[in-house]
C-alpha cells in the first residue's frame, strides 16, 4: 500500500501534535510509543516510519514547542522589539503558569530532559541559547560584573526555574506561587537593567 | 497474620527508599506502584497498608529527600555556619549536578511536582521555603531594592533552576553545563551580597 507524500507529512504532524500534549500533560516517562500512536489514530508500524524512537519524536515535539514558545515571547509589541520587561511579564506570568499545554517546554520539562537522550539535550540547548540570545539582546544597564553572556545565561535559568517552582507549589500554597513570579521578576529585572514596568 | 511494629518500621522504610531511587531515575510518572513495591520486596497489599495512594509515597520520598539535602546543604563548615557563598558553591556544583542519586530533589523533579497532588507540591513548598530561610540568613548588602524574603526566594528559584537547566543540556553541550553552573554561581552572589570565593 503506498502512502502519499501528503498523508505522510499528516501522520507526522499529527504524531508530534499527540506527543506533545501528552508529554506536557503527563510527562515524557509517563506516556508510551503505543499510547501517543493510537492518541494520534495511526498504528504502531505508521509510527515507526515516521520516528526511528520515542527519544526522536520527543526531540521533535521539543523543537515545535519551542519555535512557538519563542516566537510568543518575542513577537512585537506596538510594532516594536519587546523590552527585557516585556520578556520578563511575558514568560514569569500567571497566565502562562497556569497554562501548561501553551507554555514554554523548557520550564514544563526541564527536569525530565536529564534522562531523555542526546538529541533531546540538543533540541533544548538550542532553545536555550535562541532564549539566551533574545533576552542579551534585550539587557540595559546593571550593577553585575558578570558578561553579558552569563548575566543572560543566569536570567533565563531563573526564569525557567521560576515557573518550575511556581507551578510545583501551586496546588498547596498558591499565593506563595505568585510572589514567586513577582520575586523573580522584580529581582532578575534588577539584574538585567529592565526599566520599570 | 500479625505483623509487627518492628517489621512495618523496616517495610515503610524499604518502600520510601524504592521509591525516592525509581523516581529520581525515571521520574514519578515513569513509575508504576507494583513496581515500587517489587523493588522493596514487598507485596501489593503490605505496600497499599503502609501508603494509601502513589502521592502519600511520592510525599513521603520527597520529604525525606528534602531533608537529607538540606542537611548537606547547611552542614557547618569548619565549625562555622556556611556563609551564602559556600551554598552556592555546594549546590550549584558539577558534582553534585552529576550526581542525580545524593542530589535535591527540587532540582531533580521541579517540572514534574506541578503534574502530582497537593500533598507534594505541600512537602515540595516546605522544602523550598527552608532553604529560602537558610539563604534569608545568610544574605549580604548588595544594589537590589527587593525585600530579603524576594531576594532569597529569587535566589532559590534561580539555582532550582540553574542545576535542572544544567543538567538537561549536558548530554549535549557539556561546556555550556558548566557555563550555566558558573553563570548562576556569579550573578545569583553578586544578588545576594556573597563575599568571593
Amino acid at each position: 500500500m503506498k502512502v502519499t507524500k501528503r498523508k505522510t507529512a499528516q501522520h507526522r504532524a499529527a504524531l508530534v501534535r499527540a506527543a506533545a500534549r501528552l508529554f506536557r500533560g503527563r510527562g515524557i516517562d509517563g506516556v508510551g510509543v503505543a499510547e501517543i500512536g493510537k492518541a494520534a489514530g495511526l498504528t504502531h508500524g505508521a509510527l515507526y516510519a515516521q520516528f526511528p524512537s520515542k527519544g526522536a519524536l520527543a526531540a521533535e515535539a521539543l523543537r515545535q514547542g519551542l519555535d512557538r514558545s519563542i516566537a510568543y515571547l518575542t513577537a512585537p509589541k506596538h510594532n516594536h522589539r519587546p523590552t527585557l520587561r516585556d520578556y520578563l511579564n511575558r514568560y514569569l506570568s500567571r497566565s502562562l503558569r497556569d497554562n501548561l499545554a501553551d507554555g514554554c517546554p523548557m520550564a514544563a520539562s526541564a527536569s525530565e530532559i536529564a534522562r531523555q537522550d542526546a538529541l533531546v539535550s540538543a533540541r533544548f540547548s538550542e532553545g536555550f541559547e535562541r532564549t539566551v540570545d533574545a533576552v542579551q539582546a534585550a539587557l540595559g544597564p546593571s550593577n553585575s560584573t558578570a558578561s553579558e553572556r552569563r548575566r543572560a545565561r543566569a536570567i533565563v535559568a531563573a526564569m525557567i526555574g521560576g515557573v518550575a517552582v511556581s507551578r510545583a507549589v501551586l496546588k498547596a500554597r498558591p499565593r506563595l506561587a505568585d510572589d514567586i513570579l513577582t520575586a523573580v521578576r522584580e529581582v532578575v529585572g534588577e539584574v538585567g537593567g529592565a526599566t520599570t514596568r
